[in-house]
């Protein structure tokens, strides 16, 4: 692409240097702030500085916070012995949108990945073994995405806390509910079968 | 969705601003960022406030430019006589890149469209009339998108610029070059035959 502008070849570089976000997009994306106000180009530069200069992370949970113990840690209702491993916020806002648990989280921050160069140590593992050590925890649920990278960080975590014989499960996968057997892949139906439940459980859904 | 920070929320809420980008698409963007180092969201805020603030427009054409007067504009290997009316610069990076054209443009900055409250004193459509005006140009090329607005805005510009009896044209439409002609739209089809040329004319490309 050639430009007619530096100003313009340069936001359109940084703008593409977002994920997803190709050459073409970028440029759709700032020639739409063009045509728009001033402020509403400050009201985004704004916003995306102040999040990344003072953000802030719960020192329980590590999720994203504003203040020191997010709102989950901080609830006398959760149920603080039952701790669900995730990778990020997504994850716990997509639980959380559940309504279905009751009890923390603990946010990971990633997966192991040595190929991206993220290893354990990259991670809140070390605070995860310390909060276990410190026995206030019951029961560790591995919510992580079933790749490669979620199973070995499963593992990893599972053989570090494996001496303090505390109970460990990992979510159910298996078909969507309301989805069709016929269209489902492979695996997720062989994981089906395999983790069935009691039905009598099921009835209490 | 419910966030756990106020300060990631307004990021989330202040990108899903940009067109085409949903909430669950800004969130992935704003956490990316968070996971990448201060300077990146730094050289992002500031190109897009610099480009925002510094802005300028070519007094000629009014595309976007660093100086008063644009390169394409100040090239005098370009024929000042022949005008190419386009939407916005996208449009002068597509016809620049076939390497097919010499004549200068005028970017009107949008199209006519009733329905965003985008008249034509809304765009650069008084300072073409002004250049045609003062004798400057022999011929204009219609190469606005054919949408109802572009031609709404085509035959606008013509009925002001009738009374200068200067040539004008608009771009060719039809079968992309390579295509097939039973997956064409039947519209482009259409036009492909009502606009057929002279068979040695498609010899000299
Ligand atoms: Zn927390
Ligand atoms: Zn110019």
């Amino acid at each position: 692409m050639e430009f007619s502008s530096k100003l313009l070849e340069q936001a359109v570089y940084e703008m593409s240097q977002l994920p997803g976000i190709g050459k073409r997009t970028a440029l759709r994306l700032v020639l739409h702030l063009l045509r728009q106000s001033e402020s509403q180009t400050e009201h985004l530069t704004q916003a995306l500085t102040k999040l990344r200069t003072d953000i802030k992370f719960c020192k329980n949970c590590h999720n994203i916070s504003d203040v020191e113990l997010c709102e989950i840690c901080s609830n006398p209702n959760r149920d603080a012995s039952v701790v669900c491993v995730v990778e990020d916020v997504r994850d716990v806002m997509a639980i959380e949108n559940t309504s279905q648990y009751r009890g923390q989280y603990h946010v990971l921050g990633g997966k192991i990945s040595p190929l991206d160069g993220i290893g354990p140590q990259d991670l809140t593992i070390h605070s995860l073994v310390e909060k276990v050590k410190a026995g206030e925890i019951e029961e560790i649920i591995f919510a992580l995405s079933s790749t490669m990278e979620g199973d070995t960080t499963n593992f990893y975590i599972y053989r570090q806390l494996e001496e303090y014989r505390i109970k460990t499960s990992t979510i159910a996968r298996g078909i969507a509910v309301g989805d069709e057997l016929e269209y489902a892949d492979e695996v997720t139906l062989g994981r089906s079968i395999l983790n069935r439940i009691p039905f009598e459980n099921s009835l209490k859904n």
